[in-house]
């Protein structure tokens, strides 16, 4: 079915043993440190009483001098309400925090930023918006994780506009972000025009929604998104707020069905849902088709079966080749949008992300490399670079 | 008037250069680290996904799960309104950050204990205590800090009622904590025995009415209270709340008047207001009197002033000798009560702690030594061992 290459070695899932990840997690993975030490009377007399009534004093009379002389003004608060983890669902405030201090953790590795994890009591979008809104002075950037489809699309909206600071969904755009990556390296690998791409995206959560509309942005018209009802088009009666907005501007052939309709001869498969893949499905794609199985921590359809049916195959797993994990944007994302000041995180700040995760790739560019590795320190300096270039260029 | 020896070094001021404080501060003081590298493929998997779905799903079965493997049961969250910002008053949440970063320093430096600054843009209580509880699952403590009174005391109490989490709101009783282990030293000093001293507290804001709780609860009868009208007494009808609850357990002997006249023959001063002490008021006092001006950053009187009338003089700033600073009572009082798991801080706890920090400055009692050094690393273990004690005992 396919004529470029696998890669040598099939993808095997190593799995580590449930003891040591525990052990890894015992006592949180995060540690709050002093940039200054404090040892002699006059580091105290300057870190705290009473020099640092001169600081507050002058953050009194000027309040922009709290941007340069405290943390918060590039401290991302990394926020949840635990309504939609992983691919566990709804498992509370206190069960999504590994989650969140992992996030915290690679905002620190990669991006060299501060962060702390906010994990949320409630999840009614009014209250979640007044409480960020009543703390906001303690960070210069949200980072929403996890939080359940529709919600998030009116929350992030809302928190666009109620706070004076980059705010970014990471489930949604995120994922928009490395998927486009993948496809922009994915197309060059098996030699299709990324315009041109025949698009299925299964999961019509936040993470399929930011995808086909990043997608369409970049002018790939043939996307299909398809929730647990089907293939969205104009003439489903059930659909309402994103989803009906999404089959007005999708779907231009008018597919119905599931998967199996949807998938057949498509050039590219993006799950981002936990429903399975069946293997027959896979199988009516296109020659040298794509897929990005990209559901955590169980891909939609396993690599090893997924071989035999597409040419480029990657999972958001780090343990698999062509690992399309979100830490490839974030980091970057924010840290370029916080060099530059911006106040928002725009579209064009997004597709330039994805261009220099692309770009950094392309130079070995293979089947198994469309992207570049997750522990490539070069891409978070590299998407930061973009990043401020198109908050300049805007 | 005095029969003790001063120091031979009488205190100076050293004064920093505003340029040098400033740069101290730039950027913020504090940073958040990773307990464990993330390096290699496998650090990411266990870290971040796959692994921490296995974390996150553990806590989702079991919620216990969730004090051992993040970081939140230990992380004391420092939170302030910015009300009472050290003596500048109510500057606002991003004025107070400063001193919520220089806290949570201190927090890092003497008791190794993480914690992260949450100021707020509200001062309602219904509101702060609404959204400390929305985020309460991200943290295992509260230090409030710098809240204004009488607001602080609804605040607190209400706080300690919501959150199943100690509770402290430091300026009220780490300053209480500190002035008692400074009374139980200064009173060795000068050879009088604590519970026979007169006490007069200049203030009744958040410390005054801490202070005197404390000094009422350790046995010391004749305690005297000033506000910003005079001492606080039963037949004034200006007194409400916690100052007419005050004015009955207080002022035995029912002195009227102002500091001259609670003053006349009083063993000890303490000045938790940001009003000065006229220097002919302090020449009143008692022989081999003891003088706490600890309004930070000008306390009521200049030592060097002080000194004329006073056996034992002390401040809260770290440029003068006898700093008589919270910073020897918070950390091991958190510490303490976050070893013991325990769920509130006692009475019992704090008197705990006061007395180890005076059992510490008790080998080489002096004049100008009645409490251990700020800097001394051995406060804060001690603290936290007879703060866990108490707990035990309870």
């Amino acid at each position: 079915m396919t004529s470029v290459q696998h890669p040598s070695t099939p993808p095997t899932h190593t799995t580590i043993p449930e003891a040591e990840i525990f052990a890894a997690h015992e006592g949180g993975k995060l540690s709050v440190g002093v940039t200054r030490p404090i040892e002699t009377t006059r580091d105290l007399s300057i870190a705290y009483t009473p020099g640092v009534a001169q600081v507050s004093r002058g953050i009194a009379a000027d309040p922009q001098l709290a941007t340069s002389h405290t943390w918060a003004s590039r401290l991302v608060a990394v926020v949840s309400d635990g309504t939609a983890v992983l691919g566990l669902g709804d498992i509370g405030a206190s069960a999504s925090l590994p989650v969140m201090e992992g996030k915290s953790a690679l905002f620190k590795t990669f991006a060299d930023l501060n962060s702390i994890p906010i994990v949320l009591n409630t999840t009614d979008t009014d209250e979640i918006v007044e409480t960020l809104v009543r703390i906001a002075p303690s960070f210069g950037a949200v980072n929403l994780e996890d939080i359940s489809a529709p919600r998030c699309f009116e929350l992030e909206r809302r928190l666009i506009e109620a706070l004076d600071m980059p705010v970014m969904h990471d489930d949604q755009h995120g994922t928009a972000v490395v998927v486009l990556a993948a496809l922009l390296g994915g197309s060059t690998v098996v030699g299709k025009d990324l315009a041109g791409l025949r698009v299925v995206i299964s999961g019509s959560g936040s993470a399929g929604v930011a995808v086909a509309e990043i997608l369409l942005a970049t002018g790939i018209t043939d996307v299909i998104v398809i929730d647990s009802k089907g293939t969205l088009h104009p003439d489903r009666a059930d659909l309402t707020g994103v989803k009906r907005d999404l089959a007005a501007r999708t779907n231009p052939r008018g597919i119905a069905g599931g998967t199996r309709e949807a998938l057949r001869d498509a050039d590219v498969f993006v799950g981002v849902s936990s429903s399975k893949l069946p293997e027959e499905h896979a199988a009516g794609m296109a020659e040298d088709a794509i897929i990005l199985a990209l559901s955590n921590p169980d891909p939609e359809i396993m690599p090893e079966v997924a071989a035999n049916y597409a040419a480029v195959i990657a999972t958001g797993r780090s343990d698999f080749p062509n690992q399309i994990n979100n830490v490839l944007a974030f980091p970057g994302i924010f840290r370029g949008a916080l060099d530059a000041g911006a106040r928002r995180i725009t579209l064009a700040m997004k597709l330039a992300a994805a261009r220099a995760i692309a770009d950094l790739a392309a130079p070995d560019l293979a089947a198994d490399r469309i992207v570049p590795s997750a522990l490539d320190p070069r891409v978070a300096p590299a998407v930061a670079a973009a990043v401020m270039a198109a908050v300049d260029a805007e």
